[in-house]
């Protein structure tokens, strides 16, 4: 049997790891035997050199295998979960999940924590008072079976390689890997007991994935590994060039789900998370058309069906279901900056990542490994003028929130920035680019 | 400032690192401010996508600036180290120094300890009842003072970088790298206040560098690093078919050095010790030729002035001298198997990577980390014939030398294997392959 050594120099040299060797590696990596030090620089290694098909494959299928796996088989619910790779300002899953949970869909959902620009759909969840997703494996089941959908972190039986892999990663500048992308992704849903995947892959300068062939690429390694591990995955390539929807925080996310489910979501949000919650139940049933999905979507929003499914689940988590209708009820902040147009003209592009980096100046993301700072679920910025909107000299752009000044003036000087306002208005883009399907 | 991430980020896209950031991360990891995880992944991508001549210059002199270094401008002697990239049975830096030190060169000799197959020169004089080599920074150089000539291990004071990145690297495959090598060495040997030194690279298909071409970039880069640095370099290239000398373990080869330095060496031994003696103390030394440096350091070998340098230090170090003329003070095997040989012919090779993991096999190496054993001075291999020689049925080709018999068998199968023996007489090869001067 080589020594772990030998397999890195494997990988450094470019040679085929074997699936047995990836079974060990991930394994003794996730039970603290293998240093951290070897697993980065293997993980380099084969960023540098590239990780095969096969390797993908068996590096996510040994990720997959460390930790528990759902048991929905006793629900007689098709089980479809989407996935975002992350974008500012996105909050699509937690709407799209309700409204596929209340069209009859059963969705799993596990959470995690942003990281960078980014924050989580875990600490947006986490601005609900009292709700809690650190399930046991069984009572996340049993959540699903009961509501069609329950939102679960990552622990040391859920999905516990990807979470550890995830902050080496982080840590070692490897995390802009498609293979590793894919194989993290995949990991974390295949642990769902998934029937089908929707995954939203952004495509911006600013995300993981600076072009569209990069993302095209992912998007066949994704249908690829799930067709391997018998889940059929559907992929949406969707335009990151400004921060989706009005809000970029927290709590102030939460608002705007609500508002979403209530049918009063802004255009891109709305239209995005439909789209998604459309094709959630248009791979789980046979019999439908998009067309038809799309109408299902819509009338479990218009019937209040999808808030009520999101109420319930909330209430069941131990959260206060009364936050999506009383915005009260959330944490708020102590002050509010507003940033208005330098001039006259359009704005003609929102940079996402400025935003979120300013958000989390603010208070609003997770601080990484090694970094100082306090989460507060109460503060972020509320965008009013979105690319394609008129301004005038002092019309409010948007407002930042927050409770702590500390790095207000540097949050201010990124928000600044990030809104670019031209004098000719902007062709009009479309959200979704492409639909890659296996 | 960019956060050690970015960095890792850039040498990942071939970018270069700075010489201010190669002094952040050196101090940053030796005082374990950066995890072994981002050290590396970092040294990982270098290795990948190469280190430029900028920045191995950086790294060596920033490994160099963490510790102290040596203070001999008080000494009116030249000072000239020699450092041998490791080889099997390689004792000469043990020899050559006595030899230069008696010839009027102060030689502060960092010595460190072996890896994987080979045994280091600090295990060798620890095999030497109560010597040490734990030296304080200002001991050492008094003793270069008195003597001429002192030995020092790595600490924390001298030249601990490199001990911590050797680790490291051993840990993560990343020792095979010509930049890492080169900066390694030269920032050793460089906290040794040196005017001058001779680099002994081994050339053969079982080391670090597996051709000649690898080998003589690495003697440009030292030499290189050396004329950045200030000191003159020049380095030998030497053929490694076979181990050095008769002896390979710890006890074993401290005899055969006192053996040399009596003129009893074996040729090849012998030899190759008295041409880096006397490049030393050619380089030492604008008005001498070779030749006579070469005449210089035969005769204090038939004076007996280097083998009482040698004595000298090895009392000041608290070492026992006698050891030197009376081999039963060295720690003794018990144990003796005889390896014959299977049939007549001659010895056309000895693999001397095998003959090397078979001595620590027997305990003679010092465990690697994570590995288990016990490091016993006592044991290891007496080569009876070496490469060329005629042996027949059953004549004696090496002994091995044990006193813990769990890995004999497994020995003994290496060391048979590691010679082979040919119907035909082999050429005679040079061992000196080349001398390369800056």
């Amino acid at each position: 049997m080589d020594r772990i050594v030998d397999l890195i120099r494997s990988k450094r040299y470019s040679e085929e790891i074997s699936p047995e060797d990836y079974e060990r590696l991930i394994t003794g990596f996730t039970l603290d035997e293998i240093p951290d030090a070897q697993m980065g620089a293997l993980l380099m290694a084969g960023v540098c050199n590239g990780f095969s098909a096969n390797e993908t494959n068996a590096l996510t299928s040994a990720m997959l295998r460390c930790g528990e796996k759902l048991d929905l088989s006793e629900i007689d619910k098709v089980r479809v979960d989407c996935y975002s790779t992350g974008g500012v300002g996105d909050k699509t899953p937690l709407i799209a999940a309700p409204i596929a949970a209340a069209a009859g869909v059963a969705v799993p959902m596990i959470v995690e924590r942003g990281t960078r620009h980014m924050i989580g759909s875990l600490e947006k969840l986490m601005a609900i008072p009292g709700f809690r997703t650190n399930l046991e494996v069984t009572d996340f089941a049993d959540l699903v079976k009961e509501f069609g959908l329950a939102f679960a972190e990552q622990s040391e039986s859920l999905a516990p390689a990807d979470k550890r892999l995830y902050e080496l990663r982080d840590e070692t500048a490897t995390l802009e890997s498609i293979e590793l992308i894919a194989a993290s992704a995949m990991s974390k849903k295949l642990a769902e007991d998934l029937n089908g995947l929707i995954v939203d892959v952004k495509v911006s300068q600013d995300s993981l994935l600076s072009g569209r062939t990069e993302a095209r690429r992912l998007a066949q390694q994704l249908i690829s590994i799930g067709r391997k591990l018998g889940v059929k995955v559907q992929v949406l390539l969707t335009d990151m060039e400004q921060p989706l929807g009005h809000t970029v925080g927290n709590a102030l996310e939460i608002m705007e789900v609500s508002q979403t489910l209530q049918g009063q979501g802004p255009t891109d949000l709305s239209g995005l998370a439909v789209e998604l919650a459309a094709r959630m139940i248009y791979i789980s049933d046979t019999t439908i058309s998009m067309d038809d999905a799309r109408e299902k979507a819509a009338s479990v929003i218009e019937d209040g069906s999808a808030l009520q499914v999101l109420a319930s689940v909330i209430g069941a988590q131990g959260g206060d279901p009364e936050v999506l209708t009383d915005f009260v009820k959330l944490p708020n902040p102590q002050g509010a900056l507003p940033i208005t147009s330098p001039r006259d003209g359009y704005v003609s592009k929102i940079n996402a990542e400025d935003i979120g980096r300013a958000a989390v100046l603010l208070g609003g993301g997770w601080p990484g490994p090694g970094e100082e700072g306090q989460h507060d679920p109460a503060v972020g910025i509320v965008i009013e003028a979105k690319v394609g909107q008129q301004v005038f000299n002092n019309t409010g752009l948007c407002s930042l929130y927050y409770n702590d000044d500390t790095n207000l003036e540097e949050a201010q000087q990124l928000v600044e920035d990030a809104f670019r306002i031209s004098s000719m208005e902007p062709q009009q883009r479309n959200l979704v680019i492409d639909v890659i399907q296996g």
